[in-house]
């Protein structure tokens, strides 16, 4: 398929699809001023997460040294296409839509949070287009899960799963989805190509996850009542505060040195893994949560990561199995002891119907995507970007001054 | 003129400038609690603004890759000159002056952002004691143009244009200045200089980027009137979703390969001109006009700004004619179609007046800066820095070895 | 001691710290819905704060170009272990202890950022486990001078000092206990190793300056009551335009060119000055001690801090002396002409007790951390990070390169 039609095709539908989609959404009248103050209020949230998905997610996933043009304009665009994408589907009042703007765009950014959190499984992979595809398949995936297993939607459950901050429904899901997608992907040549970072792109790579760590309380307590807000944000932080803690420690006791890329990414599992209790755990139990979430993704990006590659036979880039898979899926689970009157039967079933349809969704994206052709490189900018080559100005002279060397040498050698 | 006769000239007038200036500032009483708290939420806004103008426009204009201590120091003191100023000439009264201190500071960061824009059609070609004399200069030129313009001051138009947003009083003013001033300012040697960036430049110019484009509803909204904010802040997401995804898509069509500049710069140009009709537009025209905007501002950078160059005899480093003033003209302008009960004629006119005066107070701030003399080399951090080299450690190590090897070769001959 | 018991223990006791500590620390209730937003807004700021301790402080540390990744590490851990342990002390209840969560957050907050203030002062040449110790052992001792000079917890002076934004009990003491602990911690070899920067970790260490800048407001005002949130941020801004300013001036001036370090440090001496007086001073006031402390501080950066390390006979990596302790005395002393009706002795008593405590614990803690072991090499990430190497890829190549020539030189001299 021609890339130049793609593009033309993809504006066209975009076009379409945001025509049906917002015609009828009237402004909002009416409201008291206390509700005002209020939904401004959640408008602060919706800022930092968007904080979160654009320099947090996006700068995290620049710990790839050649490819942080291309990792940064891939967020801006799964961002820019997820968010009207989610709008459009919600308006479709299939799955019952959401009146409140503020609340629509807070749930259109946890979309867009689980979408970026699959395309960090396969990221350096696709061509800058594929991102958008995926963009595209990956949206109405997650409603229809985050609307069965969230909102209980085929009554399939006695109720719907708690997870107010997206243990399950935004990390678990996203993550299974990448690592799905990235099984029928992934190419015995980008298996072999090592993922590779520099002093520069480390700390790039910790500037994403600083932002994250700072604006997780917002992301976890966006919807939740404002009586709630106090003890939730703190539980976020005590949580935080515990897998930073302890990440440290496993890394250092496992590796014998610290890892950068441990702290950047192990350091956020707590949040991660408070997202299911973060309204209800007490503070010792958040603080708790945190430090054991820390614990199993540390050991993921230190034991498990290299592992998975050999049995999945697949890459996942940025390592979203160890972050948002495993602590997702402890998070979930650690609902069930820690929220009185929880259904576990329905919080199991719940987790399970995430884990395996964000697994098949994954696995028939992934298929799709590979229809739409294969880059040249893994993890190189200069593939797509004008101006970006692959060696640094430095790097270039030192090569051309080393030939130079060598003929030198050579000369010498047959005088 | 001596530079450290100008530094106390500078350092004495602001001292006066301000003495005159707050003594009458008294703290506000007797607020009620409602007000008070509506009042702190619009300090958020200006928080999110002030975060734009340091770190948005700050590391946006690092993209210039050896000349990066000087943007962000240049940020700094124009945010730093801006304010100031502003408080001052509002106290003056005569343009009316505002009593609410929040409103006040959020109005003198406009005046700050407006003068970064035009600050960024002449970066890298000041003396770091330039922009400071360009920020005395332009405040009252801007406090004019906003008075005439949005505030209908000499009661020329019949209303006042709708401009909630700033896409003509602040972006179009600010880049047409900055490109009256350019005209003035540049030398022939700068024109033949190439603007350089590269891998690490460009990412921390995608970080100023994102970091705009996150905050940008808090621009748009930070006066609108608390019903109307959630409306406000979705339509200038949408637009900023429409412009990012076209961006995209019409710089690889014209390019062949994708641009981080275009991509970095574009991406916001849905945010420049959605601001006239943001509490207004229904969300489709939001996505729409965004669409538009960030296709006008890419076609700009990817074709117009050489021939600009050309034609004008001068260069705007920043490109700030593509990404505020012809998207900020269009956003004025359709605010025509858009909002009903609108003057065509004012609007029209007030586009006009804030053109024209941008671009004569530019030619003229251009002519006085040029009597402060001229840089020696432009975009080099090195002219004016402690520490700061032309060349990195890695690249000197190089440039030795490459004459160490160049005098064996010349040995080898003689021999 | 062995490195790997240590980390037990200390996970161990963190683990018992906090299961006393916050047992008993129950949800809130029967809030009225308008202290709830008052809550929530408070939380806003403490967002900010979070933000300037993570990236603010982060990133500013990150100047040491081969250092970066243990700055950003080392502030990871003292903010995750800070919070828990000010929670911890804090329910002791010997103090006296707050009861609402948010608040007891943001003096968590407070803590943590005169515990990284300290740190700064000793940046470079703690391992990573000892940076964890100082955060355990500053903590309390940070405590103890809170309740005693703030609280007038033991009665010596007849009235708590003024000091809203803290720029005696937080940034005054933070930065003479980490001047302390350097005094009993720096090696013969460290005093001769030069501090090094770069274009990059200029950048970024900007890039934390304009963090700490932008959220500064926040960090003032975050306890302050709603009524007076708008004079006080209009304060700290003018305080910061002030100092941002005439840093520029001086360092000028004295240097005969900008210094990066200057700007990003000295331009936020307004924030910290402006701190006791913040909710007090008329704008003027403002605008007047942010000049005159960053003309202090840039003075220290520029002329004293050389100095300070000869008489010392230690170094403080980023001149916390001059960023924080300078301007922070001078902040608490300008609040007894500025603010009337306060008790000019118990002012002075209080600026008194903490420079003295903060001397002696400092010392103290210095001898503690000196019994943990010494790092072999200050100022590298090599010696505790995987995959960090001394030398980047480039100069690796080089000094390869360079080897080869010098042998090519060798064999054609003894030819």
């Amino acid at each position: 398929m021609d890339r130049k039609k793609l593009f033309f095709f993809l504006s066209a539908s975009i076009f379409l699809l945001l025509g049906f989609s917002m015609v009828s959404f009237a402004q909002e009248t009416g409201n008291n001023i206390s509700n005002s103050i209020i939904d401004v209020q959640k408008y602060e949230r919706a800022v930092h997460i968007m904080a979160m998905l654009m320099v947090g997610f996006g700068f995290l996933m620049v710990f790839v040294k050649k490819y942080g043009r291309s990792a940064l304009t891939a967020t801006f665009l799964l961002v820019s296409v997820a968010v009207p994408i989610y709008f459009f589907v919600d308006d479709l009042s299939f799955f019952g839509n959401h009146k409140n703007e503020i609340e629509k765009i807070i749930l259109a950014e946890f979309g867009a949070a689980s979408l970026l959190i699959a395309a960090g499984a396969l990221l350096g992979r696709l061509k800058m287009y594929q991102y958008i595809v995926l963009g595209f398949l990956f949206i109405p995936f997650y409603i229809l899960n985050e609307w069965i297993v969230a909102g209980n939607g085929l009554g399939i459950m006695s109720q719907g799963i708690a997870d107010t901050g997206g243990s399950i429904v935004i990390h678990a899901f996203g993550a299974l989805f990448g690592v799905g997608a990235a099984i029928t992907m992934t190419s015995k040549k980008e298996m072999e190509k090592p993922v590779e970072s520099d002093a520069t792109s480390d700390k790039f790579s910790m500037l994403g996850s600083m932002i994250l760590w700072v604006f997780w309380p917002s992301f976890c307590a966006a919807l939740v009542p404002i009586q709630l807000i106090p003890h939730t944000i703190t539980n976020v932080f005590l949580a935080l505060c515990g897998s930073t803690f302890i990440t440290y420690i496993i890394s250092t006791l496992i590796r014998g040195k610290i890892s950068a890329a441990d702290i950047a990414n192990a350091a956020l599992a707590g949040g991660v893994a408070i997202g299911s209790t973060c309204d209800h755990a007490s503070h010792i139990a958040a603080l708790i949560i945190g430090i054991i979430a820390g614990a199993i993704s540390t050991v993921g990006f230190a034991v498990i990561q290299d592992k998975q590659k050999t049995f999945l036979k697949s890459v996942d880039t940025c390592g979203v199995t160890n972050l948002h898979g495993f602590p997702g899926i402890f998070g979930g689970l650690a609902a069930i002891p820690i929220i009185g009157g929880l259904n576990a039967g329905s919080q199991l079933m719940g987790i399970l119907i995430t884990v395996v349809s964000a697994v098949i969704f994954g696995l028939m994206t992934g298929k799709v995507l590979s229809l739409f052709g294969r880059r040249q490189e893994a993890y190189l900018d200069s593939e797509e970007f004008v101006d970006a080559e692959e060696f640094s100005e430095a790097e270039k002279l030192i090569l051309d001054v080393k030939k130079l060397i060598q003929d030198e040498e050579y000369k010498n050698k047959l005088n």
